[in-house]
C-alpha cells in the first residue's frame, strides 16, 4: 500500500529519507540522501499526552528534521520508522506499543495522509538491527544477530542479508526464553526469562535485592540507582556490584551461546544503554565463554570471543535503521 | 564440483535419484524417480569395520536400491546422502562423522568416481527436516522446524521454504543448548546441554537414577531398558515411568518455546524412535503450554499445542530428503 502512494524517484535522483526511532521517552530522527550520506540528526521528547498527540510530536519532529538542511534540490522521498512492540508491517499499523499506548494504531495512513510519500514501518529492534548492518558492520557481514539490552531483551537477526521476521513478526524473541524457570516472574506472564535476568531492569533489581540484605556498597549512594551506576560501580570496585555485573555477564553468556547455535551467525552485536560500559559489560560474557572453551571442542569452534562487540554508542542506528527501511521501500531490489 | 560431473537431464527426462541416509546402525535408502514418486526402499547394516568398509557398504545399497526397479528407460541422474556430524557440503567432504570414524573423508569424491553423477551430502538431520518439508507437510508450510530426538537432540529449520545451514552449517543447534548449568555432563564438554535432559539416552539415564534409588517400577524387567519402555511403562500406569516422562515433557516444552521464539516458525516436527510413542510423547509437552498460557498472552500467541506435531513414522524422512537434495542439485532453481 504505502509504495504506491507516489512514483518512486529514479535511483539518478537527488532526494531526502528520513528515519525515525520512536521510543517511549524520546523520538530520534535522521535526515539521509539518496547516497545514506547524513544531513542532520535530531532528538525531542515523546509526547504521550494522547495516541494522536504522539502521533503529533512526530509529524513535528519529521517537519524539523527536514529543515534541518535547506538544499532546495532535494525532497522528501520516504520515511521509515522503528517502533516498540509488534507491528503490522504490511498494512503499516502499529498492533501493540504497550508504552506509547497504541493499539492498532493506522500510523502509516496518518503519515501518508500528512507527508503523500511512502512510510513504512517496523519493530523497533529490527530496524535498529538493519542499522548496525548497513552503518556499523565494517567487515560487511551477511549473517548477523543484535541484542538490544534496556528495559528488556530483543534479538534482531540478519541471515545472508536479509532481516529475519518470522511468521508473525516475532522472530527473535530470545528475551523470552525461559532461562530459570522458578526465576523472577517477567511482563509476558512466565517466570525467569531471560530479560528478567539480563535486562537493564533486571541489573536495578539485582542491586536493589543485594541493598535490601543490608550488604555495605557504594550503590547506597546512587540516586536514582540505574544500570549503568551498577556497572561503573562495580569498576571502581564495589563487590555487591562485581557480583551482580559477574552474574548477568554469565547468564548472558549462555544465552548467547544459544543464539549463537540457533542461527549460526559470525558476529553478535550487543547494544542499549547499560551496554556502553563497553569492554566493561564484554569481560565477564568473554570470561564465561572461555571458561566453556576449556572443556569443549563445540565451544571452542563456536564461541570465539571475537565474534563479540558492542554497537557503535555514538549514533542512534534507529533512526538510522529506519532510514535503510525507507530506502529498501523505494528500491526493494536493494534490500 | 559435483553439478559438473555430467549433463543434468533435462526436466523432462525420466530419471532415478537415490537417497541415502546414513546412521550408525544402519543405511536406508529410497529410489525415486523424476516426479519423485517412490520405487523402492532399503535399509542393511553399517559395516563399520573400518572407514573405507562403510564406503563400499553404502555403495552396495545404493547398487541394490538401482536394482529394485529394472525399468531400462530410466538411469541414475544423482545421489544424495544424509551424514550424521559435521559435513563440508560445498566442497563434499564429511568432516566429523565421529560414529562413522570418518574424519574429512571425501565422501562425494569417492561416490562420483564409482557412480559418475552428481553427488551431495548434507548433515542427517537437515536432511530430515528437508524431508519433512517436501514430503510430510500435507499444510504445505513454508517455516518449520524438525527437531530429531536420538541418543542426542537435532534440530533443522526451514525459513520460507530454504533449509537454514548458517555460517559454518551449525544452525539449530538446540541440543546444546545449556538448559541447566549443573546438570549432567554433555559430550560435547559442557555442562546441562539440553540433549542431556531430554534426549533417549537422557531417558535411560533417568530411569536408571530412578531405579538406583530403589524404586519398585515395572521398569526393572526390562532387558534392554529402552526410551520407548519408558513410555510404554508410563502409558501402563508405572509411577517412575511417569515421573520421568513429565518430566522430559516439560523441559522440552520449555525448548521448544526457545525454538519458537527463535524462529517464528508455524510447524514443529517431531521425530525420532522415541517420538513413536505419538499422543504420548506430546502429552507433557502440550500439557507445559496450556501452563505457560494461562498467564500468558504471549504463550498464548505462539505457544498453540496445534502447530506440535510427530512426522510420519511409516517412511524414513531421512533418507527420502536425501533423494530431495539430490534432486535440488540436479535443478538448483527448484530448491
Amino acid at each position: 500500500m504505502t509504495a504506491s502512494v507516489t512514483q518512486p524517484p529514479s535511483s539518478s535522483a537527488s532526494y531526502w529519507l528520513v528515519g525515525v526511532d520512536v521510543g517511549g521517552t524520546t523520538v530520534s530522527t535522521v535526515l539521509l540522501d539518496e547516497l545514506l550520506r547524513p544531513h542532520g540528526e535530531l532528538t525531542v521528547a515523546t509526547d504521550l499526552s494522547s495516541p494522536d498527540a504522539t502521533l503529533l510530536s512526530i509529524v513535528a519532529a519529521i517537519q524539523q528534521t527536514l529543515a534541518l538542511d535547506a538544499d532546495p534540490s532535494r525532497s522528501l522521498a520516504a520515511i521509515g520508522l522503528g517502533i516498540p512492540g509488534q507491528q503490522d508491517t504490511l498494512r503499516g499499523i502499529v498492533r501493540i506499543a504497550v508504552n506509547l499506548h497504541w493499539y492498532d494504531y493506522p500510523l502509516v495512513e496518518r503519515l501518508v495522509a500528512r507527508f503523500g510519500v511512502p512510510c513504512v514501518i517496523d519493530n523497533d529492534v529490527r530496524v535498529a538491527t538493519l542499522g548496525v548492518y548497513r552503518f556499523d558492520n565494517p567487515a560487511g557481514e551477511q549473517d548477523l544477530a543484535y541484542i538490544s539490552v534496556g528495559t528488556g531483551l530483543a534479538t534482531g537477526v540478519i541471515l545472508e542479508g536479509r532481516l529475519l521476521r518470522g511468521r508473525h513478526g516475532l522472530a527473535g524473541e530470545f528475551g523470552h526464553m525461559i532461562v530459570d524457570p522458578n526465576g523472577p516472574p517477567c511482563n509476558c506472564g512466565a517466570r525467569g526469562c531471560l530479560e528478567t535476568l539480563v535486562s537493564a531492569t533486571a541489573v536495578v533489581r539485582r542491586a536493589r535485592e543485594l541493598l535490601a540484605l543490608g550488604m555495605p556498597s557504594s550503590l547506597r549512594t546512587l540516586n536514582p540507582l540505574t544500570a549503568r551506576g551498577v556497572y561503573d560501580a562495580a569498576a571502581a570496585g564495589d563487590l555487591p556490584a562485581q557480583q551482580i555485573v559477574d552474574a548477568v555477564g554469565t547468564e548472558l553468556a549462555r544465552s548467547l551461546r544459544s543464539v549463537v547455535l540457533a542461527y549460526d551467525v559470525d558476529s553478535v552485536v550487543l547494544g542499549g544503554g547499560v551496554t556502553r560500559a563497553g569492554e566493561r559489560y564484554l569481560r565477564p560474557i568473554v570470561a564465561e565463554w572461555l571458561r566453556q572453551q576449556e572443556s569443549s571442542a563445540l565451544a571452542r569452534a563456536v564461541l570465539r570471543p571475537e565474534i563479540l562487540r558492542i554497537a557503535d554508542p555514538t549514533r542512534n542506528l534507529g533512526a538510522w535503521g529506519a532510514a535503510a527501511l525507507a530506502a529498501e521501500a523505494l528500491h526493494p531490489t536493494e534490500g
